[in-house]
């Protein structure tokens, strides 16, 4: 046999040769191609039968077939050896208007798109495929970074999508922190290291990077949107530079603006926003982190001096990992409100730490904490404070207040609300740690994938050039998931933006501290989980301090415990989300939330039906509508039982305390779900917004790949539930693959939309 | 109602009392339940009818019966004030003893044993529980930590299971390093470093430590099971001290011995085991390292002048990342052998370095890799080579040698086969990588749970005692899980070295080698998670480098890269697993191999019957034979899918290189499977020889929750194939919540069984 074939059959067979040897068609799937081989314009019905004949799984096409075909493409080759972009459909439709008489294929938009569309039903995707075109056929070889060529936008458009006009305050950041006297690679010993980086804090000061937060009256400009900006911006360069910052003016000067009044703002502010008042935060205590209301530090009222008498009453009351502690002239120290053996709770107080000739004042002691992990350039410490007084008027009292004769007053009456409005006036730093942690993760995906672009090993076909890492699918595996994830992150970050920038009602607060706190947990594991794969994707090479991983990973370490731990900043997430219906649960109306929650998940489940559960078309698998229910229903779901297992312990007078205790790995799960739910459809609603359409596809692609990473990683929940079943399951598996590999050509591009300045990559292994 | 209960319902109306605070019975526990009622000799059928009452989760005991019982058990709280251990089975005893007439309950075995086994089935277990008696009736506090005083054995017959006659060894080297010479932690500038970890180096040679691997009659002590023993040991210590001392003495002494012959034995082997001959490893270059079989380095036979050229073609066939590269002496240097044009393959050469002044040989250039990660005690460089000649002589010839005339000649014939033989020479560097990458692993959970014993945090009742962190179930499942896998993963290695040291056929070769590259692979990436999730849970505490974690991770992280990249090694193991039928591979017998594995398949699957797959009673989900019937169908179908799919491409022509690459994700969760489950089976197989039945229970609790954690990770497999059913999968979650409940009380027995040096923790938050 040695059939010659048609030319709507050539049209397509590059296609049929290369979709076969990667044979992952389900039922459902053979069903839609059959249909789209029906729709195509360039087929006879005789082609239509034959092609068909070739799709059924369970009698594949024979041995003697599959010789066939490739030996009619041999056969053919001087047709299609010019063929370059998007190869194999240009193949065929090459080899169809040679071997037609009416030449009728070149340039014929109808049967372009008829070709293409069954490419991607085949899920033919490039690299390995073209390797086994080379292999079989002895195609040139092309590299697959050249794919882009006409792809009908670049990587500003990326930039643009992603930050819009917010590159303006970002350029002039990078600007800054790009000079040569802000890298600072080669310090080891911390004392270097740490004047260094006051130095350059003193630098972004002096530019009036530190502004933008506070109120025009002191020099400020009241920007809470540049604010975020900036700590994103500069988690560019050395994080150290970043937290010393943080500290200065988040921190102790958040502190200063948003706890105190007007005359701690006259008394404080321009001093602190130039540097010339360093001070520090010092909330967290050896003995009490997480649980701030359990600080011990006492700040007792001494009517008769009207002073504050401030004192730690044990070592482990001490104030522990204290940045800036060694720096400091001021401390904002946190500490019970003592009138006579009364607590009125935990409040700022204004502490002078070192008096002008920079010597601790009596009564201060503060011990350097040495070494750390990474963030050698701060200078974190303990400081213990030996009946320490202070005037009466550095309480910073904006929610609590203490007249000359020590009567206590506050705004907020409910201790423990007055508290929670207190920490909360401190969201800032979790949303501003959840945003340098995303920036971590683009800088190390940035260093990996442009890496795995230039890193060749192993030859896949004897004597012919080693394959690109890159092409590898544990590659893509590793390196895209994340990819697509840092996205979804930056999306859901932006949208915690826009909330923090414009909150006004009580309602705004708290879910801007909910979502903070979730994001800050989730955008910390993953830049922890992105840079560790990122830097074991580079080999030892990853490994040297001169290709960048080694000091971000180590620096931005601790962003998964500081500014709250992420175990507890979920568990508040999961406990914003049960107040919704928090009345029902104090009356003990158990079936009334039972009836509410199934209602709320009865919308997520509508499509929830025998064929849903079974559909593996991959139309279906890509598709938003699905990704969306899916994630939505896994976090109704996990809310549902959790409210159902926590009302049976209430109702069985288990104390709430232990009952959450009880529930606490549910309460993780489900947080982790309502922020992938979020962060996910954030994503969508800003692809659905662009208007290039190549943008666009680029885009959802990157979209639907972290969405249906998702529901895989899930599938365990999803198939217990029987939201799935077993074959589709199946289905997404291979869809995954699928969708890496159609990532794979835009790999460069995504990464250059991130838009990081090599010189901030400090990566050697780049250049 | 204020009803007066019999003394048969009083002896178990704690565990009621708790148990039902705590439901998560199912109805297959409550059938259980109900026969444990029928069985117990000290009830009446009123009582058991009563009692059975009180288990249907349907209908559950009123809120006015439960009052009943908290009020029953406050009006006899004299009766068991006094019950101490084994709280709450003591309370029912006391009571009953006190309300019944004959006094027939204290001291009786089969009640004691009835009520203790209706415990087990409540699932009850300490730490929250009995926080739910304190604050409701107001029992004393007990700490969780006491409840171990009765249990029948020590940590050290922990110890003694663990090492047996190992320790004799391991405790020379712990005692050696513990010296506080060997301490570097407070090193940080490299140079510095490098020379104090030379220096000890040399010490550990003078006191013959390297010795163990070497033959006898160069001073060596041929032993290598104690060659492994010192590597697991030295990885208490500083990590740059263990690799200095495994390039030294296992690469480069490694090297020369099983590379080399007589001649090479006789002029540099007692230098070598001395440290007067220090000398690298020079295999990796810059543009190889995983395709060692790529390397570009020539070395040139000169017939003429009887000597190899040693030559860099290019600047990235440096060799890159060499130990010990900048104190060597001489290096081994991994070569294309070239005579005339045609290579015969990779060989090794001994190529002097430096001279007797140890100014670097003409044509050699060494370049410091600089700072890196961790590890900055070892001095890793690159090094060139221009046209370095040595004499014929310093081949290693002992699979490849060259006559005077240019003649190769070889032992073993087929070129792929003699370059495999070599590699495979130097497995001991994996095996020993391997454990000491589980050292680490023990090293962060000692402190991690120790930490965890001590530090409190919320009070889950107003104004009582912070509660322990370990209490909390979202704590247990991080560490606790982790503490299972790392005793799992220890008697998978141990059963690795009695392989290694004992293998004599090819086939036991071939398994060392593919035993190694998996545990290796899984124990080092199980460092690396468990050490930064050890370290989270110390908080900022664990980011400090005074508590141990910071140089600990730092100096591991390479080891998932080292020695073989993770992800490469895996696939080596697959590709093992799949050798046993290569033959009906290349005949394309693809009906026989589906066939073949096929019958293995089923007897694996011979109990996935349907009341199997739905069966939630806890005895069947705690059973070894579940676990291990589950772990080996989770290799074997995933073995047989992957040779199904294979064979479906190779059948299709697809080049086997191409074929490889296609499958290459599958090829990865096949080697973890099978690694995964041969760990859990060497675990089970060393509980099942322990006497002592008490450590015997202990032992078994781990080992359960190891296997049973891992059935949980891949429950989306289980119910994909339809060998859990999705109620069996959420019985598994609550199971492994009761299970590491049980594991809470042993926790510090675990961890001081791995009888870690306070000193070598280097630790002060346990201080």
């Amino acid at each position: 046999m040695n059939e010659n074939y048609s030319p709507g059959v050539l049209s397509v067979l590059p296609l049929f040769y290369v979709g076969w040897a990667d044979s992952v068609l389900g039922p459902s799937e053979q069903a839609l191609i059959n249909e789209k081989i029906d729709s195509m314009p360039q087929l006879s019905e005789a082609d239509k039968e034959l092609l068909k004949s070739w799709t059924d799984q369970n009698n594949p096409p024979s041995e003697e077939v599959f010789k066939n075909w490739s030996q009619s493409l041999k056969r053919n080759k001087e047709s299609w050896a010019s063929a370059k972009k998007d190869q194999l459909v240009s193949m065929g439709i090459l080899m169809a208007e040679k071997a037609s008489s009416t030449g009728n294929y070149i340039d014929n938009k109808k049967v372009y798109q008829a070709i293409k569309g069954l490419e991607e039903l085949l899920g033919v995707h490039e690299g390995l495929d073209s390797t086994i075109l080379q292999k079989t056929l002895d195609v040139p070889s092309k590299s697959v970074s050249e794919l882009t060529d006409d792809i009908k936008f670049t990587a500003d458009d990326i930039n643009q999508f992603l930050e819009g006009e917010r590159v303006e305050i970002m350029d002039k950041i990078k600007s800054l922190i790009s000079d040569p006297s802000f890298d600072n690679t080669d310090i080891r010993l911390k004392e270097e290291y740490r004047k260094r980086v006051l130095e350059q804090c003193q630098i972004l000061a002096d530019h009036k990077v530190s502004n933008y937060p506070f109120p025009e009256a002191y020099g400020g400009m009241n920007n809470a949107e540049a604010t975020t900006i900036v700590f994103e911006t500069l988690a560019y360069g050395d994080i150290s530079l970043l937290i010393k910052f943080g500290v200065q003016f988040g921190l102790f000067g958040g502190s200063v603006h948003m706890l105190g009044t007007k005359k701690h703002h006259d008394k404080y502010m321009r001093d602190m926003i130039s540097l010339k008042l360093p001070g520090c935060f010092a909330m967290t205590e050896t003995g009490h982190g997480s649980n701030v209301r359990g600080l011990e530090t006492t700040a007792t009222f001494d009517k008769a001096t009207d002073e504050f008498i401030i004192h730690s009453p044990s070592v482990h009351a001490g104030k522990e990992y204290i940045g800036n502690a060694l720096h400091s002239k001021m401390a904002v120290v946190f500490a019970q409100l003592m009138i006579g053996e009364k607590s009125e709770g935990v409040h700022a107080f204004m502490v002078p730490l070192r008096n002008e000739n920079f010597k601790e004042m009596p009564g201060v002691t503060v011990k350097d904490n040495g070494y750390k992990m990474g963030l050698n350039g701060v200078d974190n410490g303990r400081i213990w404070f030996d009946n320490v007084r202070i005037p009466r008027e550095n309480l910073l009292d904006k929610y609590g207040s203490v007249s000359e004769d020590g009567t206590y007053s506050s705004p907020i009456k409910k201790a423990s609300k007055r508290f929670f409005t207190m920490l909360g006036a401190l969201v800032q730093g979790r949303v501003c740690i959840a945003m340098a942690a995303n920036t971590a993760s683009k800088k190390a995906l940035t260093i990996a994938i442009k890496y795995a672009l230039k890193r060749r090993q192993f030859s896949q076909v004897n004597d012919q050039e080693e394959t690109l890492i890159l092409d590898y699918p544990s590659h893509q595996k590793r390196l895209f998931s994340r990819l697509a994830k840092t996205y979804a992150y930056h999306f859901g970050l932006q949208a915690l933006r826009e909330k923090f920038v414009n909150k006004q009602s009580e309602d705004d607060v708290r879910k801007v501290e909910s979502l903070a706190a979730g994001l800050k947990a989730m955008a910390s594991w993953h830049a922890t989980d992105t840079i560790q794969e990122c830097r074991e994707a580079c080999g030892g090479k990853g490994y040297l301090t001169e290709n960048g991983f080694t000091d971000m990973k180590a620096d931005t370490d601790i962003f998964t415990t500081f500014e709250g731990d992420n175990h507890v900043l979920l568990q508040l997430v999961s406990k914003g989300l049960l107040t919704e219906f928090r009345s029902e649960f104090s009356d003990g109306g158990f079936m009334s939330i039972v009836r509410y929650l199934s209602s709320r998940l009865s919308t997520s489940i509508t499509e929830q039906n025998p064929y849903t559960i079974r559909n593996t078309s991959a139309d279906h698998l890509l598709d938003e509508e699905f990704h969306l229910a899916a994630l939505e229903y896994h976090e109704n779901k996990l809310l549902f039982s959790l409210a159902n297992r926590m009302q049976t312990y209430i109702k069985k007078r288990v104390d709430p305390n232990i009952t959450y205790a009880k529930v606490q790995n549910h309460m993780i799960s489900l947080a982790k779900a309502s922020i992938e739910h979020f962060s996910a459809k954030m994503f969508y609603e800003a692809v659905n917004k662009i208007e290039n359409e190549d943008l666009k596809v680029a885009m959802r692609r990157l979209a639907r790949l972290n969405a249906l990473e998702l529901i895989y990683e899930h599938r365990g929940f999803y198939l217990e539930n029987d939201y799935i079943s077993g074959s589709k399951s199946k289905a997404i598996r291979k869809q995954l693959e699928n969708l890496r590999g159609k990532v794979r050509p835009l790999a460069n591009h995504y990464v250059e939309g991130f838009n990081i300045p090599m010189n901030l990559l400090k990566a050697q292994i780049l250049e």
